[in-house]
């Protein structure tokens, strides 16, 4: 098991329409093959300087190359992701 | 729910006996009153400088204070935390 994790700050204010839109938007990577346990998350600690956080977990390797190189998630990151957030943290865990 | 992490990483050699031992010992704060699903897990993107992580989460704010505050925390916190870790970023999630 792959646990893929994304901490983020959108450039959208908070509680715009342009932030839920993004939010909502963002479960077509949900439904990307491999994609299990996808969750959407708002991160509340102080500490750093994110304010939500995508987390999904994939099988193996394979699975999570195969949700990177998806054409879903490609157009995500080049129409939605780049242009709209401000700053993110990839964090990626397998158990130990 | 409160899902609180911590990606970090140790003073130690990578694979040394004090490693290993840290690891090992820091399930004293899965046993800890109000800890559910603690986890200890291997970082492994390149795309930060941690290589361990743990996860642990709480059924509100009052179970994750008496975390916080409860001796075995306090002195893991003082006694091997401070001591041998490197750097750390604390990421708390609540669900959006």
């Amino acid at each position: 098991m792959i646990r893929h994790t994304v901490a983020f700050r959108l450039r959208h204010p908070k509680g715009s329409p342009a932030e839920a839109a993004f939010l909502a938007d963002a479960l077509v990577l949900a439904a990307i093959p491999g994609v299990t346990r996808f969750e959407r998350l708002r991160q509340v600690s102080p500490k750093n300087e994110f304010d939500f956080g995508f987390s999904m977990e994939f099988a193996d390797a394979t699975a999570y190359q195969g949700y990177n190189e998806h054409p879903d998630h490609v157009a995500f990151v080049r129409d939605r992701w780049v242009p709209e957030i401000e700053t993110f943290l990839e964090i990626d865990y397998v158990p130990l």
